[in-house]
């Protein structure tokens, strides 16, 4: 059977998903974690030939680092189910009541989304957090990761999906697609597929956003920058940039870009530079900024390259509204972070910057749905539409508006014999 | 100038326009409600230009009562303004505030969505609707009218730009286009624009879906269902079924489908063909129904067809989850009622009828934003990403998450030298 007839089937079963009550979603969350803890030697010795044959194909160490799985990630993984299974149920929740008329109520619940369909990189404890955020949310899920741990996604895959369903949510809940190819036929499934959510490089999540009809949420680059205002504590920043470009360097919320007023370039570059030096980073800059500190010219791409390395881009500005602009222009709309002491310049910055995550002194590194104490996040979202920012249970949802009456209708109102009284309950 | 440069422009002067202050945006629809009071007499004699020239194009009767703007439809938009402007500000509302650790709090705001586009019908009441939803929320709008009120809308646009500049809102906040080309030119923006809001026929819909990589919002088609339960009052829901379908049946949230459970059909289905005799409704159905009521047969695409006249299609099924099955099958997740006095069959009916409304004992017809006490509406929305079903104020707003620390670094969080809190303020 291909994607697509799994997807209609999956499409139409949904609605079981959704109806099934918060006890019995969370029943299968632990028997998932039990599950997982009782099949963990399959998982360990699957995960061992998916990391032979990346040492064999000449994997570097930090993705090494990635696909491992190991007992600290699934401590980790478990501690993040446990999390989930505490958390409130998103569904059924009423976000509004009120009467439009006498005997006429309208109501608005939250409800799953239904199928959304998740492409990922090669990261086992991703399967896990991303398929129990969606059991947990009430949706039915594909699930595709990469291939590099192709036995250890199978092997988690499996033990999740059987818990589920020996749980009793239907056994189209979770769908597991394996074949690179199979990921244009998802692309193609409109019909059933409510949501994809592509996690991966830049490329590729370019990639899926042109080829498809089915909405998508998360992020093709991520330009985080820091503004350095006239107004920063100048040394208590210098960690925080550091923290920012080197915690993890690969990662989308790592800072790319370091805006600096001109006012205390003389005064505050020098130490920027010490400070990244030791830190390991090249900094790129214009002459204005090579000037004062000697540092590598600016790429062919200028203010709108994503490094993901231990490289940044500097650059001077005369004002905040300067920044602002910059970075208005050239970011990507996911995290931007103010330097300043300057209660007014802060308020500015965090109202007209156009970013998922707008911060004052601290890192960009926060820009995460377990940071920010979602559980976990199936990505981060620089769309506008529906979710921004990193996308928890919340952000899997959707309502429905429930409308009950007695007879009511529209003619009624039209003629002017019945008058709305648009009352909240 | 054309739409790629206006909308650029739109994009960098957005934030102006977001962070205007409530009382300023409300001057603004005041001072555009007295300004169109005013003008009234230039906009009535623009409208006569329009109208003299569709009765030359021979355009039919329901068209054109929808191209007319008299003195009626003048005190309806006004009304319309008074109500948005008596609405709270969906802006800068707190979704969340939470304390990561001590000195780190993360609060979520609402904003606008930034640049819209709309492309509407010839109708000029809702040139007046969607920019006045559009600047109450903070929005700036791209507006492309339906061709057949051309000079109206420009009488109605030269208005309400001009109030919202004078009120001290951005130049940049509204732009009308004119010219047809201007659609696909518009569809292009993707870098400036962030939504879309089409609304008209099903094929013009599908066309701009297809045909622009901006996020869309509305619906190509409206396929409405009323589903006869076996406990329902059968003579209280004959008025109920005429409404649906006769009160406007041009409408997206008119029904097309009556599905009948098959123990009431030898009884019901007789009354139904006599009460939609009389509304002068055309019933289409298959060898089964036709045994009972002479009627029509279907047509050749069956139950997907959308008639928007007065015509319905007809079928028995032999059980609510049939007739839940039938809808999220053929339904296109508008809007869809249950006729029945037993609860339980209405719960499960609300539950799994994968649709923007399901509704229980009252016509379809209350499927708009007017109706729900939103003000107005930009459209109604079948998708489930964003805003679903009609879409007023909350539907044009989305949200940035704001951090601030004092130095924190995640650095601190990885190694265990601190740890997250995560109590909500």
């Amino acid at each position: 059977m291909g994607i697509k007839e799994d997807a209609r089937n999956m499409k139409l079963a949904s609605p079981v998903l959704a109806a099934s009550p918060i006890e019995q979603r969370n029943a299968a969350l632990e028997l998932v974690a039990r599950r997982l803890r009782e099949g963990a030697d399959a998982v360990f010795a699957a995960n061992a030939q998916d990391m032979a044959a990346a040492e064999e194909a000449g994997v570097v160490a930090p993705v090494m680092k990635r696909l491992r799985f190991d007992e600290a990630k699934l401590a980790d993984v478990i501690a993040g189910i446990e999390q989930l299974i505490s958390l409130p149920d998103p569904l059924g929740v009423q976000q509004l009541a009120r009467e439009l008329d006498e005997g006429l109520e309208l109501r608005r619940f939250s409800c799953p989304i239904g199928v959304i369909g998740v492409i990922f990189e090669a990261r086992p404890d991703a399967l896990v957090q991303i398929s129990t955020l969606c059991l947990k949310s009430g949706n039915c899920a594909i699930l595709k990761g990469g291939r590099e741990t192709a036995a250890t996604n199978r092997a988690l895959f499996g033990i999740i999906k059987d818990a589920a369903v020996e749980a009793g949510l239907p056994a189209e809940c979770l769908l597991q697609a394996e074949a690179h190819s199979e990921i244009d036929e998802l692309l193609g499934c409109h019909e059933s597929v409510d949501l994809l959510i592509p996690r991966g490089s830049n490329a590729f999540v370019s990639y899926i956003m042109n080829n498809t009809k089915i909405p998508v949420m998360g992020h093709a680059d991520g330009i985080c920058h820091i503004y350095v205002d006239a107004a920063a504590d100048q040394d208590a920043c210098l960690p925080v940039i550091v923290d920012s470009k080197t915690q993890y360097t690969a990662a989308c919320n790592a800072v790319e870009t370091i805006l600096v007023n001109r006012a205390i370039a003389g005064e505050f570059l020098p130490k920027l530079a010490r400070a990244m030096a030791d830190a390991g980073v090249t900094l790129h800059a214009e002459d204005e900024v090579r000037q004062i500190i000697g540092c590598e010219p600016l790429g062919e791409d200028g203010f709108a390259h994503e490094y993901l390395s231990l490289d940044a881009s500097v650059r001077l500005v005369g004002s905040l509204d300067e920044a602002i602009d910059h970075i208005n222009r050239f970011g990507s709309h996911h995290t931007d972070a103010i330097m300043t002491e300057d209660d007014a310049a802060a308020d500015r910055f965090v109202q007209m910057v156009d970013s998922a995550g707008v911060y004052r002194n601290c890192s960009t590194r926060f820009a995460d749905g377990f940071r920010y104490g979602f559980g976990a996040e199936v990505g981060i979202s620089t769309g506008k539409i529906h979710a921004r920012g990193p996308v928890g249970l919340e952000g899997l949802v959707t309502y429905k508006y429930k409308l009950v009456g007695h007879g009511h209708i529209v003619g009624d109102y039209a003629s002017g014999k019945r008058h709305f009284t648009h009352r909240d309950l």
